[in-house]
């Protein structure tokens, strides 16, 4: 199904109906609305003025809309922040982050916690049981602009409460921290002292402590709207839209508040936000990488328990991307039916019409600027919506054969400590996934802990803190599973568990690591064996007590295995990477494909769909019962088959 | 003319009249002096120290030369600051700029223009009719070191007042800028806050009226430095020296101040400054690149209505950039004739005597540090006094055949407003400019709405915005007019006008433009047909109801014709650029030479002079009578002729 | 003899003693400790805590170890800054550096020397006379992150003082600065502001009077809990564990405090933290280049006056540096012995074991990670144990025939006044050490104005402000002198001198240099003569009234020779530097061997030794008596040898 974002508040009344009755005849079903309008719902503190929505939620409900209506949370009003100055957030280098643009607030204020909550109450108690309302989004793409952490005076009484709970005692946080160090040790939870502006680096465990302190009240403050809305809106479902590349905080717990996830696919602009070479980013600067977009499909049909839309999705060049070039002629589909291919319910173009002012005026809609007339990209969504009609129900989505565990304090702790400077836990994460989906096959995301029954291949990138459930899991799996570098490293305390690392995973993996090394690019570190290729940017000196299946050029082991659970000691180049996978694949007694690099396959059901980001033409395999696209996949083109 | 900046309180008083003979012994007529004394001429508030200027002006003006006197006004002391600490600006990130350079001020203070008004007043009462002065400076170089924008209380106190003025209501002000669209609608003028330092980007439509309030500043108080001169000053012109690759205010509006424009030119340090490539760097590094001076001239030129003097010649080394190159032997002396060629009534060498102390004790000066001994530039200069006696008086300078529109607005625009990296607007200005001088040919440069009468040929690089006067000077132009990418793609208020790109030129150049493109390096888009190449950077999806002249790959249309409008979708290449104009001018009936990289041409009346940059010799056209230089123009040699 | 760092408030008070017994075991005669320790052994204000580190003592004394004991002023703890926050330095942004790591402390509050005085006696009171206790390190690594200088209120109260004391008057203080150049003159000493967040740069006088009031106030600093020490620790030496590449302050002066010098080699770090090419950080990654270290125990052999020690030497990977690999196998070893063959007395490796906690957990100690298994560099540690005491006393560090004047306050004035981006003086210092050490040839390093009798070679890279005593150093040398550039190019207040650089050398070196001219990578300047190569980066002017040895393209001098004074008007290439330093050797009668890149020889009175740095053997001379490995020096080997 198709959806689309739209801001009745920025056209003239007059033009609301015939943009609801031009987006039903293009195959649009779901109408997202309200999340940056607090200035106009409440221009002046207790002034409300409801007519306008009122009227906009009727007129798309009369066109046969359902509407999506986003709480205003994100844009909080002029009037608010001069009555409370301190929602303002704080940079980590001590300035305020004032009024002007979005997202001005710290999740650590507790007035704003009552304010979000009135507004929300109000807002839902009004809408809630409104006929053309399908469901809610909690305010607006959490953590973007990096406002998941504030550093200012909110957030340091917040953080020593935080410590308060946690700790008990000081004794207790001195000890988990280490605080005696640098003489750090504080007699009072009154003398800790935020993270940041020190001599030289702060304690790790305290900055650790603070992340997941901060990641934590993002999920509580989502919880809290949720709670909200769901006592004034019966039956009516509740989403957040997710970014992509955004770990700030835990999307696993955030997604435990909502029915099902929802994320922002922008492909084209993420080329130039992850750490891309140059030679990438010049490849698919126009079509996005083949991985972008489905990685984090998958990743966020896991965050959504199996259900999840495109809220919005890039229809044309954006604005906020070092550079933004135009999408390839087709694209704009493709990305469209990939997504559905990855199980979204929903794709929901971001936005109805490009708006000719502001600081999004360069950003493409399916309407040109301020006009009626489709641009390039809501022709192709035109196509999409006629296609998904002729295609009919598409068959339900099922159980990958691999598992990706993804873990986002892993994240916080390579960025707190990298000890390699281009150690960054999404770059592995990502092309251990890259790798999977040349294979042809299908993945899901599991947050660690989850029972891994069914699965035949475990990839583990990186999992630094293994809690116990996380441990159970991996000692019951089934399948064939795969630890990379810097697993168990680290207690929950962030110190070296004493058994030296992999810590919990020791004995399950076989192995001990007594030294690491990163090395800097150009260096590297040959890798032969059963699989062969070479150790960049990160490698591992180990102890086995299992098999030793290849071994770096002094011998020493570098990827080992023990009853089916395997330990890979370094960053893997893409050769080893590759190799190890397609080993470790057909151990598992997965058939495997060597994809080109720009073709990716997905299965929904007895589904097979094909997407082209290449250059050259893709031949499907002959005899497949095609449903959609031709038997020869064209550049930016899709077909899907059925066996 | 020749000229130097002297400072006599620099060095004992007993040498003062030595300075002064070997001056005007080397050919110099005019000594600029005064504009860093505040501290000397008002050590405390109210009490006055003009003795040792009046014998400075006495036994300059005794050795007859003409004296240029300075406002102090880029050099506040210590005392004024400390009575008013208000008049220090404040920087982007919100830290106070404080005492212990220069240009210490904010535009924006009241306090800071009574002070203003009260010294110069002095001065100009003390000096405005003391026989050997012959004009003013108006403090010294506006805007140097960032200081057009100021960004603390004062400022935003002001900025609130313009915007009253301006938009009478709050109603409006919302209305221009599009504040509905992320909740930033103000209530009050109050409710308006200076747009830094917030959580992402700020409104485009409030930084360009900023920059718009900041620039109106920088004139108005010129004007009121300027007004209080005539008013005691009779009969002395005024000028302000500007810099080059400063566009952060209006030139053309501080231009209308002044009887004549003058500007200091740095031709090595700028080749660091300018967003050459690496390769342009190295080679150029000794002897600047060749299109840099000339292109500030012919600007320059333009601003004073005809009239301009270089008031800073580089002599030598200087201090300021990334590295500072000796100059190539010769290059000293070319660059005196070159401005001499393109217009110049003066060049002033900056300085007379290099300083042993202080903040610019690397940069060269005519003398050797605290010496008398010339310096190479020193006798270079000498040489040129000789020739300028030899040559005898230059014929006038004419109107060009070609007229460069060039606008501040734009600049700021697309600074506030890239959407590709690296898209500036004085790069595009300033390579188009180099393609036409390659071709030989004369350029004037125009503000917007100027009448372009006489002119066969109207370049305009970019005009974002385009105002009623604009629009019809071009409408009636009677020479071939090339508009480049994003012309006519803002209104007033930086929205996208309704009609889409160029907005107002839409009939005029016959086309619309519906999608943009930004590149990075390393794609390119080809463009073939009456002209062929490439586009970088930036490419333009237009549709055409002209003749399309070239198109892209997919057969777009890339340069367009309507009745003498042409329109260019894209940024083009050196090679696109190249062919472009030399099409362009063939159209206009022009006579166009292809120049090597490092020879340039000027005409001034019938007299032409060729400029070597490079390291081979060029000979200039068979027959030509030589009036300076030789008939093989060598390396780093200049000659002129007439036919 | 070897050495240890050891924190016993780290560990269970159970391991002291098992701890204790295996230093001794493997070779380790002294114990460094307490140098962070203040938040123990004084938990709040008065209140101490004396009885563990009593047990420690006594513990480690009764195994046979010799204790060094650190001052603990490094880490003061958090209630000493909630007395007193203004002890907290602020950096050059004008931010308070907080607690939360350490060295959050500036040198300049009267509050903080006061407070440190009373610790550093109640220590010294309890601890001066122990029997196990052998000598003191006073605070630890002055100057790291950044420390040695601090930009708030107590830092310009401290500055207007010095300033007073300095000038006596605000006339001579302008003058000295030359503050009449922007109108910068101050009325009063109150009138003087910190050389920071001014609009442009601010006065180089005034950057560099502060560089030396920090640099002094470290060495009083310093010298205040020397004077306490001593007059409490009678019969004990004092050192202060110094750092690689950090010339914030005056070394020599601080050298003078202290019975002996030591510092902390981390020869892998290092790689990236000095100018090297990306070419040579990856050829070095693993092994350092061959002479940071040794320049180091050079140059800290010569701040002890003939006594150093390695106080924290390397032991593995660290985590501080960008990319933090393991070192190659044997270089813990290697490193030990280039130490000792150097001079060093001890060396003391950092640390005893790995902290599975806080900041350093991932710095290597001869421990893995709270256990008591050596690591890698333990069990080469161990060998060295062993061979030490095979190989006997070794014999006297004898006078070298190469001396290099090492300036810091040169370091400072490149800095303030760099002119062209890549000249940074420890660089070039760094370049001539290296070149001469490839002639095989021992170096002692001098501060300007020692005498240098008995010196064959003296080497200036650079000496920017010639005192009085150094010249006349100069002018009595019995050896071969070569000054560099930028030699005696300002007066003692950063002016340039009458007479032109190089100023009071003028006479003795026969040169003025007239112009200067830095040039940016790329650009060189053939030079050829009696010794050719190119001139890079910086390239003078000069007339020399001596012998021209060698010139530039243009037939200007670039070496000149007059009465065995030889002046250098460049910054050498690789080329030009070797065969100028192996023509000067030569005619000073010096033998020299060509060494390969990765070879370093070292003499310690008739032994020689050599380390291998590189991937291929070298054979040692034939014949040569082996007292130390093998006569092939095998990759990270080292052999020694008597003749
Ligand atoms: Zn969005
Ligand atoms: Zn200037
Ligand atoms: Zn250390």
């Amino acid at each position: 199904m198709l959806g689309v974002c739209y801001y009745p508040e920025h056209w003239p009344e007059a033009w609301w109906a015939k943009d609801a009755r031009r987006m039903r005849d293009m195959g649009i079903s779901f109408v997202r609305i309200g999340e940056f309008a607090w200035s106009r719902l409440e221009p002046k503190r207790g002034e409300f003025d409801f007519a306008w929505l009122d009227r906009a939620m009727d007129t798309l409900g009369a066109a046969g809309l359902k509407v999506v209506l986003g709480t205003p949370t994100a844009t909080p009003p002029k009037w608010l922040m001069d009555e409370y100055p301190e929602i303002a957030p704080v940079d980590q280098q001590g300035r305020v982050r004032g009024f002007g643009s979005r997202r001005h607030y710290t999740f650590s204020s507790e007035v704003w916690w009552r304010e979000s909550a009135r507004i929300v109450e109000i807002i839902a108690k009004r809408y809630g049981e409104h006929p053309a309302l399908d469901g809610w989004q909690t305010d607006n793409e959490y953590g973007c602009h990096d406002t998941t952490q504030s550093w200012g005076a909110e957030d340091l009484k917040a953080f020593r409460r935080w410590l308060r709970l946690r700790y008990q005692s000081t004794d207790q946080l001195n000890e988990a921290w280490g605080n005696v160090f640098w003489s750090m040790e504080v007699a009072s939870f009154e003398d800790v002292v935020l993270p940041n502006l020190t001599v030289t680096e702060t304690n790790p465990a305290a900055r650790l402590d603070f992340w997941r302190f901060q990641s934590q009240q993002v999920a509580a403050y989502d919880k809290m709207q949720c709670e909200i809305i769901r006592k004034n809106s019966p039956g009516r479902w509740i989403t957040h839209n997710f970014m992509g590349f955004v770990n700030d905080f835990d999307h696993w717990k955030v997604g435990e508040n909502l029915d099902l996830a929802s994320w922002d696919s922008y492909p084209i602009g993420f080329v130039e936000k992850f750490p891309f070479s140059q030679e990438e980013r010049n490849r698919w600067a126009e079509t996005s990488h083949p991985d972008i977009a489905p990685f984090h499909h998958d990743l966020y049909r896991g965050v959504g328990r199996g259900r999840f839309w495109i809220m919005e999705q890039q229809p044309g060049p954006v604005n906020w991307a070092p550079w933004n070039p135009v999408p390839k002629p087709g694209m704009v589909r493709l990305w469209t039916w990939e997504a559905l291919a990855h199980g979204a319910e929903v794709v929901s173009y971001f936005r109805w019409r490009q708006a000719p002012f502001a600081q999004e005026q360069m950003h493409a809609g399916l309407n040109l600027p301020g006009s009626d007339e489709l641009s390039v990209g809501g022709r192709e969504a035109e196509i999409v919506g006629r296609e998904i009609i002729e295609t009919g129900v598409l068959p339900a989505t099922e159980q990958a054969p691999v598992a990706i565990v993804y873990d986002y304090e892993t994240y916080w702790a390579t960025v707190i400590q990298p000890q390699g400077r281009d150690f960054q836990y999404h770059d592995l994460a990502f092309r251990w996934y890259e790798a999977v989906r040349k294979l042809g096959l299908n993945v899901d995301f599991l947050p660690p802990g989850t029972a891994l029954e069914g699965y035949k291949l475990v990839l583990v990138p990186s999992l630094m803190m293994v809690a116990d459930a996380a441990l159970q899991a991996f000692s019951a799996a089934d399948g064939i599973v795969l630890y990379g570098p810097r697993s168990g490293s680290r207690t929950r305390q962030f110190a070296i568990p004493e058994n030296l690392p992999p810590g919990p995973l020791a004995k399950l993996a076989g192995v001990r690591v007594t030294q690491v090394s990163s090395l800097r690019p150009g260096l590297d570190d040959a890798v032969s064996g059963a699989v062969s290729g070479a150790a960049i940017r990160w490698r591992e000196y180990v102890e086995a007590d299992g098999e030793v299946l290849a071994t770096f050029a002094n011998g020493d082991p570098a990827l080992t295995a023990k009853d089916g659970h395997h330990y890979l000691a370094c960053w893997p180049d893409q050769e080893l990477l590759r190799q190890t996978l397609t080993h470790l694949a057909a151990k598992a007694g997965l058939e495997t494909v060597s994809l080109p690099d720009h073709i990716r396959l997905r299965k929904r059901g007895g589904m097979t769909f094909a997407f082209n980001y290449g250059t050259e033409v893709w031949a499907i395999p002959a005899g497949a019962n095609v449903v959609l696209g031709e038997t020869e996949v064209k550049p930016q083109a899709v077909s899907a088959w059925k066996e």
